[in-house]
């Protein structure tokens, strides 16, 4: 197949990195060519616009950092809607409001192809082991011409139905629960420390029973140590789906109070410039708090 | 050895059951006999009082519901503490204040016995499998004593050092993880719900992949259907151990914003009187608070 | 001077009476006219669309329900912004977002006219008697020319300077403010009842001391009585409000742990569709879940 | 009447000097006899104990700083539980726990002693000035025989009725409303800030509007201008009395999601040891966390 893929962050790369591997024509673009280097040596082909890189595309995906930049690589001009061939398909995997999803999914329609909604979790180590997990909504036919591409970059495919917008809404709820657990274990550890345990023996005894999963035990481990490297996401990246999420809860007229801590503390660390850190750093909110002075 | 046993809820039977089954002598008490029955006829003793059952044991194990049920048997008269033979080791099991920890243990060493912290964590068909998960704290001679029997019961033992309230700190902070996952996945399935997707197949989901652990997987299921059968432990026993918690966190200065949350939830279930389903069903709240009627 | 008056609630029927009384030439729209009968009895004049009032007015006030009723009236076809003469101006009394204001102002000013934003505070029964309060900001010269008919709808005018988006702020966090005390109320009111305290005691003793104000005097007292008549304005239309505040607050990247906690109670009152009562109404959110049973 | 009078913080000091300028006999103790010279000079009589205070007083009057030394001052040896002639009366105005009162009270019925619970509202200036507001609960023969005292401290007594615990929970009531309006004026005026609007101007507003009141005004101001002085009462000592507020509104099952945030707030500010300033600074959380740098 010919595979377009449009955003090369950290993400983007593993992802369509993977792609390439099984010998798929994969085109790229990005807004800087430099991210692109390595995958172009190894085959990739580069194109100037959206617009170049879909119209000779059977698959576009898009995984870029919000709703704007999605909208101007698929609406602008000359954006990748225009450009896409007729039964095409554009893969949409950014984190992104359900809106969004729907009003693109429209326009795609009016132009006989599909969008599909497919956003993605894990961290860039995951994206490059190809062991993401995928979930997915929108056109049935669509998704299953997809699949053995999906199957390159996940280790698993969760589907969500044909209201588009529905992956989106599950992905946002995927980053609230993450966030749940980051603060929840923030003041778990730190009740601990004012008390004189070792943040790291709660976190060990934890991690490895009742929340034996990954997100308790890699998250955890940074909340812990209070080291939050590397930086799979900045604080202000999260926060931005904490807003789709509370947008999404305001308009469904669903009270969320551990929605709003979440994005309470990362609006306070964004607020004091903590930039450089890895989201989970919010955790950081907790111990200040607690009076531990400053980690972050 | 000579064990006794104090205390006969769900959980204690289970555990008194475990000792029972590896050829040691199990002396119990309880409140009311007739819960005693099946471990008699499989070969327990029965004492009428506290005292008498620890009047010859090496070990006695205590399992009761509260600091106050605590210091009954062991303080009242006839208790426990002075009938335990010089040498004798109390493992106290109850979810109880760190502060009445160390009240007893400061009480046991006078007479020249021990007392050691040491919660549990699992449901009673887990504690009936002898699969909890232990951790303790205190005198380092007496943990290594009772060792051999923590493995009759659990499948793990964690170890919080000397400061004998430490296991109890680690234990409340257990349960309001506990509480922090269900209050998340309450909010995520209902705002789910009220944008058309199936909280079962969220569920299925995270479940199975960043979330893969029994809290997720146990109590979320119950939270997806809303059906919060079997009772591991009411929303009033619960809300009983977020007290402590909160006790625990004012006294050591460290604002809890999700510990105070999960005690609102649970404070909201008892004051309407919700008593007879699991905790986890104070997900409930925030369901009926999104305006989607009540199922408990 | 000829006033041109959009908006004929309660607010704006009590407003635009009050210019007309002191002989100024009135001209009404809204979207149904019957609303109007009075106002055109007692000699005002009537328009078929937003620019026909406007067109031959020196002053056009808006008093509408929300952003988009202000954008419709305004730059609709036929709106008031084509229609109003060079030099005319627009003072804008809806509780809207400041960055609507500040994009009418803009308009406004590319036509050589102006916008100033005047948001009022006060029910209706305080509209009629001419004794709102105000808070205005914009381009000064707009400002001092209207100030005498500011003078005939309230009891003073408080300035935030030429940022015209400032007073839609101050007006939003006004609201706010009444939120808070509305739910400090009700959690005292409520503790209060929980412990055999008669709540209009409560109410009695505070609204007459330490909270002498109206907002505790009037609010209070539906809180007292759990009787949320007469309706000044609705659930719904204050949640719209504070959800405004909450989007001024995550853009200018503040947290507002109250502001969270009103809208949260606004928003499961309008989950449950509880809408014919006043706003104030929110306040049997604590009530009920105290398990004091519905009043509402 | 001979009047004994213990505990001579600033409060204290201010109210026994207004009992003695009307010609009272006045027995002063406190812990140290410093603070009671200006007083001894002013004629006021010295006791050693609180025994000997009250051994030949109608009323003795009691304003000390918690529960404890309440207790101490009453049951300690020698306290004034059993020097107080039969027949006399302890007003006791300390900001205490309701449960404190009730057992106080039954110890002073076993005496053929009357207590009443009278708690006061007002800074410490305006216990100079006599004008503060009483509130008052217990025994009606009691409250009938000091009420002239009474007239002599305050402006005016509300009465809450025979359960001497209900003014000690109304007192708790009124702080907690306090610390509601310190925070809702925090969020407001940091909002108007990080919006380019001044403090200053949006305090003038409301405090002299929607929400003339004293506490708007004068705790407002504090706000407004982020200038914690004077110290009428210390984080450290409003903190206690919020912790008090939880623990009647958790024996009585009462959620209070505003409590809970003015209590964290209070937790944050001890936790960083932020003693020397007047609680209302635990505002300075509010704009440290919307990223607005340090003021206190």
């Amino acid at each position: 197949m010919n595979i377009a893929f449009i955003g090369l962050g950290q993400m983007g790369r593993a992802m369509s990195g993977n792609l390439l591997k099984s010998h798929h024509t994969v085109t790229l673009f990005n807004r800087s060519r430099s991210k692109a280097e390595d995958l172009l040596a190894a085959g990739a082909r580069w194109a100037d616009t959206p617009a170049e890189a879909a119209s000779e595309a059977d698959v576009v995906f898009t995984m870029v950092s919000d709703d704007s930049a999605l909208e101007e690589v698929t609406l602008g001009d000359p954006g990748l809607l225009n450009a896409l061939p007729e039964g095409g398909i554009h893969v949409s995997c950014s984190t992104i409001s359900p809106d969004t999803s729907r009003r693109l999914a429209a326009e795609h329609e009016l132009k006989k192809t599909a969008y599909v909604a497919c956003p993605v979790f894990g961290k860039p180590e995951v994206a490059e082991a190809g062991r993401l997990w995928l979930c997915q909504s929108g056109n049935p036919a669509a998704k299953e011409r997809i699949r053995p591409l999906l199957d390159l970059i996940g280790q698993g495919v969760f589907d969500f139905g044909e209201d588009v917008g529905a992956a989106n809404v599950v992905k946002l709820a995927g980053n609230f629960l993450i966030g749940c657990a980051i603060e929840a274990m923030a003041e778990a550890f730190t009740l601990g420390e004012k008390n004189g345990i070792d943040r790291k023996a709660m976190w060990e005894m934890f991690s490895s029973t009742l929340f034996a999963a990954p997100v308790y035990r890699n998250y955890g481990k940074m909340i812990a140590e209070e080291h939050y490297q590397p930086v799979g996401a900045t604080p202000a990246l999260i926060r931005k789906d904490m807003r789709l999420l509370l947008e999404v809860a305001q308009q469904s007229v669903t009270p969320m109070p551990f929605g709003n801590i979440v994005f309470q503390q990362l609006t306070a660390t964004v607020a004091k410039n903590i930039g450089h850190i890895d989201w989970a750093g919010f955790a950081g909110e907790v111990s200040e708090n607690a009076g531990l002075g400053k980690k972050r």
